[in-house]
């Protein structure tokens, strides 16, 4: 039986073991600050396999040290990052297998069918936070790292399967590991792509925009200037820049298909704190897409001049100038070169697999994968069985087949890249 | 020595003592829920006065039966309202003196200048929340009481002093004291005009507009729809609204200075939960004026029509109609007719003190003067010395030169309405 065979029956014979062990991961709610007994899982199952694991929590200190570091906490305590290592038998390529344990919220409870950590499988889909963010790509990865094992394959390169916390609030974990010292030569996150490969990806950042108003009765409100009447300028000019900024990538292969290749999300507008006031202030919250490549200091550079700008739109601006802070999420952007074999041999897999091309695209979202690229200087590619759309939603799931097809597809290509002995 | 200069002087003679029971006033910081001190101080003045005082705590059942109620809390417990009445020796002409001991939050108490709650005098002004609205206002109309008590001038129509809770919130004091039976014929209400003559007040309505959105990630936000994006269109068409309302009013005399008559102000506009997701919901809070006259139940019907008509500029409002809700303030118009007898008294009065012509204008607020005119049936004007543009501001002040006069014209006009026996 040739090894493609191997592979392909030695996952499906043991298809339910990996269900039950994804429906086991779901249960634990691991949102920022509860990642212990879902990493505690990972860790064993790891150990069992005979890797070294190594358990850690990251030191803030440490952290505090890196320019891509965007504190959300102090310290991390009860929430370990768990790298497994699978040593290489000779100085072969390396690869990482990164994915995050962390989910977000799971939102209103009312809204979900049932138990957002329910891990319940109906037709073919594995429901729950988490399922498709990023925990069925993460078991994706896992079935690759323990099919070589199972199946006793022999590779020159190491393989490293980091299973970290934090990316959903800022990257402390990945972070962590990068200074930790774990290196490879490539870095795989099946982050949600529905099985597209996203050699680039783009960064994002939360801005949070302050806009000053002058208070005044309601019933004389024209005395006074409102904050929501200039944030509405602001949200205009913020609308504009993102159409400026789109406008070239437009143009790139990778987002052809997507009317908005690096948006500007404006997610929060509050202004005013009473009904029969005019609003002294006004806040725009948002997520701020960084194009792939793009220097993100330089980037919010722009974002300031678009700002300095509204004065020369409405003169309020010159005296009282709409101001913005950074916060939140701080992911830079990411990818490989488009020549980069590991993007070869991922086509040809998916192509073997999947008897079809697959989709090579830019990412909509920030991912671990920027830091991995900057901070790491390890180029990552982006390619996991979760649905886009179902991430941060109500009645998340993941689709069984297509997990089972990545997980295959990394198997081969790790074992190409890597090399047998 | 005539009437006038006598009661000028009286009052001059007696100046600190007022100043010094406003200071105790004002220092009573007697916010919703906290108006136990300030009334107690204001009833203790009256009985010392040998006025009969009425002394009692609302009753929400009773509140409950009137179509004007407008419940903010279910119990009074801790905030009577007070009433004081001197009778007529005969069955002469009646008048309420009405004014509200209930004052909003002092806000951000760093952009004081003092305590807010000082009661400070500095360059002939007192300072303090409530100061000019409307502890001052509440003053003046004390002595103008206190004026003919101690002169010993008998009236043949009663004085009827109330110090009521809760207009500021929603008028259950004045409700409270209509449904008591306090009556008179005509009713004047302190309220801060900078002493100009209200015959005709707004009526003011607290809304809350709620638009739907459709959620999505940040980095897909085309496929979600934004509640900010929609919230936009509903805040234009308002504004579109305002100035259909206002353009009638623009011709009445008693508007014609102002250039937003009966404005429609939006305090608050919150939208969205997170700074990455689309914006699943919005809300527009705000004051509604509603004209002098004009039926508070048409007046809401039509802001409902105006939120109909979204449907025809964005077919999303066909599927997702933007709601109102009605909630907090919700003051119906006041006024009386422009040839009552107690108008032209005023007018007068006013001009024998100030030897000039007062300004006859529409109130920019509403008051409890709605109650009084809808709920009891009683023609109420307002004329005060605060200064407006002070009410509910930071370093709220009243200028007690306006303040003494405002109480010597009151006194005038009371007796010349109420007529010596």
């Amino acid at each position: 039986m040739d090894l493609n065979k191997k592979i392909k029956e030695h996952i499906h014979g043991k298809k339910d073991e990996y269900i039950r062990f994804l429906q086991k991961v779901i249960q634990q709610p691991s949102t920022t600050g509860n990642e212990l007994s879902a990493q505690t899982l990972v860790a064993d199952r790891l150990k069992e396999k005979g890797l070294d694991v190594d358990i850690w929590v990251p030191d803030y200190n440490e952290l505090i040290e890196s320019n891509y570091f965007n504190p959300l906490r102090d310290n991390y305590d009860g929430s370990p990052n768990v790298v497994g290592v699978l040593k290489g038998k000779e100085n072969g390529r390396s690869v990482i297998l990164n994915g995050h344990i962390d989910v977000v919220p799971s939102g209103d409870i009312s809204k979900w069918a049932n138990d957002p950590y329910s891990g319940q499988v109906i037709d073919g889909k594995v429901y729950g936070r988490g399922a498709t963010d990023m925990k069925g790509g993460n078991l994706a990865t896992l079935i690759a790292l323990e099919t070589i094992i199972d199946l006793g394959i022999d590779l020159k390169g190491d393989i490293i399967y980091e299973s970290v916390i934090e990316e959903e609030t800022g990257g402390a974990g990945t972070l962590a590991a990068i200074q930790r010292g774990y290196k490879a030569d490539v870095a795989i996150i099946p982050e949600p792509s529905e099985m597209k490969i996203f050699p680039q990806q783009q960064g994002s950042l939360w801005f949070t925009v302050t806009i000053k108003g002058v208070s005044a009765h309601g019933g004389t409100r024209y005395e006074g200037v409102s904050a929501i009447d200039k944030g509405w300028i602001v949200f205009q000019e913020i609308m504009k820049f993102e159409e400026k900024r789109n406008e070239p990538l437009r143009r790139n292969p990778l987002y052809k298909d997507n009317p908005i290749p690096i948006p500007i999300n404006i997610g929060q507008f509050n202004g005013g704190y009473f009904p029969s006031a005019v609003a002294e202030e006004a806040t725009i919250q948002g997520r701020y897409g960084i194009a792939p490549g793009e220097n993100i200091d330089e980037a919010k550079e722009k974002f300031i001049s678009m700002l300095d700008h509204l004065k020369t739109i409405d003169s309020w601006f010159e005296s009282h100038p709409a101001t913005v802070k950074w916060g939140g999420i701080h992911l830079p952007p990411g990818g490989c070169n488009l020549d980069h074999p590991m993007l070869e041999i991922l086509k040809q897999k998916y192509m073997d697999v999947e008897h079809k091309e697959p989709v090579i695209a830019g990412s909509t979202w920030g991912t671990d994968g920027g830091l991995l690229t900057q901070a790491g200087s390890i180029p990552s590619i982006i390619f996991g069985p979760g649905t886009t759309s179902m991430a941060h939603f109500t009645d998340e799931y993941v689709e069984l087949e297509k997990l089972f097809k990545t997980a295959e597809i990394i198997t081969l290509a790790i074992i190409d890249w890597c090399e047998m002995v």
